[in-house]
């Protein structure tokens, strides 16, 4: 008898170059676990509903518990010819229990299993990934509760725009990483249907009963249409994208720390252990890891689009094109995986430099927009503030000044109808009397971000 | 004064090549809607909070009425040098008002309103999409009903698997829809947190009151950290990428039905007001519609992609790239808008060819792996049976001839130990004994499929 | 007769939603004049072999001529029932003419017309998009020659690596932008084949002669079967993805100069007239353009995807999805004209900060590698040198000071064996002695520099 | 002394879990032949120029040799610490030479090196696969020949449109991969200028004589800028480029053929030895090559998108993002190279179902297109002859039979100024007569086909 699963109506064996071209069991052998799982489930139902006896079923849960330790140990020998992991374990099975083990596949296809095996995987690598996230979400926390005292410039365009507390910066990458947790949770949701029991496409004439497998497996619900479930990719998509979107928001934060690395901005001090040097130039001292963050953000985004790629016109049901998923699929989740592992550890190791940052605060008028709001306070329309204040900053540049040098008489004329005039602006005036300004919800006013960091701290139960 | 927000500093005026290259007006003026009735808001807010008297903040309601009125009804000119509709509707609103419109800008920028309209007008997408989803689900179902009691031949790899049901096929897709439908909902939910108020990037020292606005707009939270708000696309992607998926469901069905079109399936038949000819061919009755549906995926699809590549390594905060987002953004949802709009219709209209279906139904074993099941129920092991009923197969290739036509004593031999094999396995034999015997849950049984079209009429309100 | 070209075997008339979903004279309309160029030489050859009169002719090419004058003066009225500028010009010629205009579409197809449409546009649009990097090549070489004596950090990782001249680093992007124009260059030969002739996709069993309009249209050869030519868009793939390269190119020098233009590094003024400012901050000046320019590079790249993902797994020959490459061809080549119409430009206006630059050019250590390298010129193996040069610098670090201002002991230790030792060392010293020491082919040492910059003068005509 | 490369200026050690994820040795190892060639290379130039000496360069190109006959073997210990190839090399020549060794590094970086190996490495994958396309070519011009004679549908909008000569149609894909392979030319003539010498990034101050090694390693040209060549990846995307539309053109090949493998059209057998079956299913064959030809497609052509995003928006020079680029590059030829090993045997193996084709050729009206240019011939005008035909198709759609089996006086009454309408108009009806009577270059009449077989024969070296 065939080795394959199929061999009954073909005439000759298969080409070895087709064999090496359509193997699968160089990437899904690491399902194992969750096959061996699923068809311990399996078979436990099909003695339930009398298509196996209660002993060959036991027989069956052993001997695959065994297997899963043959391959766990690295004793098992992948074959080309095998084609994939199901293969395997049935062909193990087979060896171990002759007959007994040729019942195993009853009423139900490769298919139905692997998309079974990916369910599976996919829950566990989403809680991986969730666990990472959150420790990743604690490390910008503990940063933010480090540096909580330091003002930065904030950005737009690059340009600089307002100050801003480091932690209310910090808690910015807390607030997106939160809902790359949600899209996750999402993503959990849509692979927490139990697909088993399509069979080939279209169901199957046995007595199978799908629930049992379903509160064994622990899915919340079956899926409803074979047809469906058998072309069903939807749920890799939900997770590889939910990945995807984490990858852009690690890319920004790489972007970002590998310009305040610069000599130029000198803002933050990265571990040495974080950081390598050049083959050629002795006093480098290169900020890769970040860089490396922020190329692989690349992997991950082409395998989402991979996945579209390769959906994209797929007539129903099974088609064999749907194996590559997993080389997307895999792909992404280990890169993700290798970059949350090394990105906590990096934002818990690095400093501001304090004194860099302070030492050139006053350039780039960062008191410029608090300087309007007082004068829109005291009355004067947005716009016309806004004219006067670009003026003064015109000016100012011109005498290579700040706003706060400005000599009273000028702040005076600004408000003519008001005698505290001057003590007034000047309560606005420089970075640090800026930032106390502030206070709106949500804002990096001090009271505001304290709320934000107590919120976090509560919430990733710090 | 400038008619730009923010000539006060600049010497000189723009570069004419600079603002043709810059204007967003040609693009964001779908949004006037969505910005006035948040400004609107925003004006009773400042009112509220005493930055605006009363008074002014209904004639600042009051104006911008007319200026909708004025644009929807055709008479607003567009210019370039004004930028974007905020600068346009508060251009319009200084002209009317004077001081009173100079005061409307007030404690927030125009990224703030930009991501404020932008989350308002993915609110209303999302609904009209998910009718649209919802209507295409009803054309299925009805498609489903019309056409339940017709068998046909259920593919994988392209190749006759097993057969089904019309009903069972048709709500393969209500399925697929259903799942897109939870995406769009999902996006919703992301869009539906109010970001205005983060001001600049950074919130205001003036003494707004976000939580008025948010209930004004009907949105469900406000977003928490200021520099994130003002770097935050993540709502765009999640609806973007739920268009993706519903262009993926889509271009896999018209892939579908354009292969059931040609003359070799002949399975199914098209509206002639849903095809078109060929300019030099005068036979030619194409599936245009199909094609297209199919085409236009790559559109979507690439949208999305367009948003990660644009998203990729942008610091904090705003970034003048972000204003590419909206070309991805409307043209995915327009392009999907028109597809599903065709869709739905094609569906009502399509009729499958029952005679030239049936007339080949007997080709391809469809009732192998039943005949395959039936000695499984009798006994023998799952691996064996199908070896067996393979090889029969093989023969009936070589004698051309169904697995029905095969001799008594060819069956009976089957199963040696039973006297009842061929009343046993007859029952299994042919498309039709084939179809009825299939039992599982979410299978292709007739009482299967009777559920889940009862459900899915129940859910869709039909 | 229907205006439709393919009503004849049709009943009832198409649905308006289908007209509104395939019509393509939106976006195809541009191609007009290239159109009617290819339809005069058409006729022309129909009267050639005998297929039209002389006279049928020549009053086909002089009502082409004036329809050409109606549609370019903007008085053609566009109709979605007439689906394209095929459809549209061959109306208005039989309007013109009745039965000659009817005899104009012999022996062709639109899928005909429109390939060769497409190849003239491609072939125009690539001459034009040529000329436009040559001159923002021209932009940066009288760049480098403005600034040629100014000495620039050069970076690796973005961290200091070594001293470059202006006119260097300049030049970079010259050879960047002149493999652009070689793919261009190259994308220009794939499409100067003519299609024109394939017919429906078969040929024809009519005397056309489609060397005649090979000559008539200066395409350089024939297409040799017609199958591949009614599927082929491997040309407009080919322009894209030089389109594609140019922007990756644009948004590295956008990302660098943006970086370039922060108060943190102050290397460059960017022109006035090509920033914008922010409707809340009074105080930003914003590099919009070139933040517009990198953001822009999403859309031309996903145009590249689009094509990809709308050509996968069609099957031979005209498909209806083949309509679309026009959207992302038409995208693509828009966006890159404007961002090459600001570019050079603002190339051109844009000024190091020489001042800025200079006064922090010791900082970094862009002369330790020359250092090195003076050692190994010496004598010293190079890794040993790196080692020592690497601690010399970590002892800078220390002491808070460049390696220049190590005192002569700590020099003279370094080569024992040498008496000049601290002579030697010191001439490489310093940012412009260890600028000066470079000599390599293709470095900035300032000969080779000027060697570069006279070849790229001569070779672009300047 | 640290092995790494860069030890010198850092305190502490490199963190493990950075050695792991910047680690490029399980990525790069497979370019040790080429980095060995390049560093032989280098050695000699070394002595040339006086800074080894000839004893010493005869030593490190001997050493190196030896290297590689280990690493060939299997014999080298992969190190992750150790970081990549060239670090691994260089060690294993310090540990067998010493300070010779320790000189090899002279003047060059790693960057120079690996961009160096990869175009070695480029141009060697470029001339395999594309021999592979060639064999490829050969197959399909053999599938040419041996299926000549035979007559299948012509389709557009995969519906029926005229008759093509089965040679007509395999040649249409020589074509493609003709320009596949023009493609690679141009990709190898990027790729074959030689970079090292632009050291880190400035070039050196040592005499080296880049010329020499240019000459040792045969490139053609010397790349001119020491900046651009660090950051420059071009010839990366113009193989990978290639590469992807050669997925292009097989993934339309593969989705064809798997149509043509349907029980519906059974135009083709596959080899069985190119098909597998079903686990579940006995009867299944299944084209999973084919299959997994078109779904690996989605790999090449998102390995090309992972590399724009991964080059968007880098500035000068290196930056350590670009260590990701060999990921996509290696993916993409490996997947190309399974792929056309595969798909030339599966072309050679295949065979047309003649009489199964040849049974149903007359339905789908193919010689309407004909019967309408005979009409034109004949006089008519050409939207005349369209509409006549259309209508004549209805009208046997209606009766249920061929053009051919029109009546006389139906056909007589179409050219009524022609005594011989009846004659002439037969003799361009039914599939034969309608395929003999094309006579257009390029077509599919048989004279042309015959041509084109004796050119690609010829050119092919057949």
């Amino acid at each position: 008898m065939s080795q394959k699963t199929w061999g009954g109506r073909f005439s000759g064996t298969t080409d070895a170059r087709v064999e090496a071209f359509t193997e699968s069991i160089s990437i899904d052998q690491r399902l194992y676990r969750q096959d061996i799982r699923a068809s311990q489930a399996h078979a436990r139902m099909l003695a339930a509903v009398g298509l196996l006896s209660t002993t060959e079923a036991e027989q069956i849960v052993q001997a695959l518990a065994e297997i899963e330790e043959e391959i766990a140990s690295g004793r098992m020998t992948w074959r080309t010819e095998l084609e994939d992991i199901h293969t395997h374990i049935e062909q193990a099975l087979i060896a171990r229990l002759g007959d007994v083990g040729r019942k195993l596949h009853t009423a139900r296809s490769r298919n139905d299993q692997v998309v079974t095996d990916v369910k599976l995987w996919v829950r566990e690598a989403i809680d991986e990934i969730d666990g990472k996230v959150a420790e990743l979400q604690r490390s910008f926390v503990q940063f933010a509760e480090r540096e909580q005292d330091v003002i930065v410039p904030g950005y737009t365009h690059l340009q600089r725009a307002q100050p801003v507390l480091a932690a209310h910066y910090a808690l910015a990458y807390v607030e997106k990483l939160q809902r790359d947790r949600e899209r996750l949770a999402q993503a959990r949701r849509h692979a927490d249907i139990l697909p088993l029991g399509a069979a080939a496409l279209a169901g199957t004439s046995l007595p199978i009963n799908r629930d049992l497998v379903r509160q064994e497996l622990s899915f919340s619900a079956l899926a409803g249409n074979s047809l469906d479930i058998s072309s069903d990719r939807d749920f890799v998509l939900d997770y590889v994208y939910a990945l995807a979107v984490i990858a852009l928001h690690l890319s920004g934060w790489a972007e970002e720390w590998i310009i305040w690395s610069t000599t130029e901005f000198s803002f933050i001090e990265l571990p040495d252990a974080f950081c390598t040097g050049s083959s050629i130039m002795p006093h480098k001292k290169n900020p890769d890891v970040l860089e490396l963050i922020r190329g692989k953000s690349a992997r991950v985004i082409s395998a989402l689009q991979q996945l579209f790629i390769l959906l994209k016109g797929l007539p129903l049901a099974y088609n064999r094109d749907l194996q590559e998923d997993k080389v997307a699929l895999f792909g992404a989740h280990d890169t993700i995986e290798a970059c949350l592992s090394v990105a906590a550890p990096l934002v818990q190791g690095s400093r501001l430099r304090r004194e860099t940052i302070a030492s050139r605060l006053d350039e780039g008028f960062l008191d410029a927009t608090t300087l309007m709001e007082g004068l829109v306070e005291a009355g004067m329309p947005l716009r016309a503030a806004h004219e006067v204040v670009g003026k003064l900053v015109r000016e100012c540049e011109q005498r290579h000044c700040r706003l706060a040098d400005l000599p009273d008489d000028v702040l005076a004329s600004l408000l003519p109808q008001r005698r505290d005039a001057v003590t007034f602006l000047r309560s606005r005036l420089g970075v640090r009397r800026a930032l106390a300004a502030f206070r709106s919800h949500a804002s990096t006013a001090p009271a505001e971000v304290q709320n934000q960091l107590r919120f976090w701290k509560q919430h990733l139960n710090m």
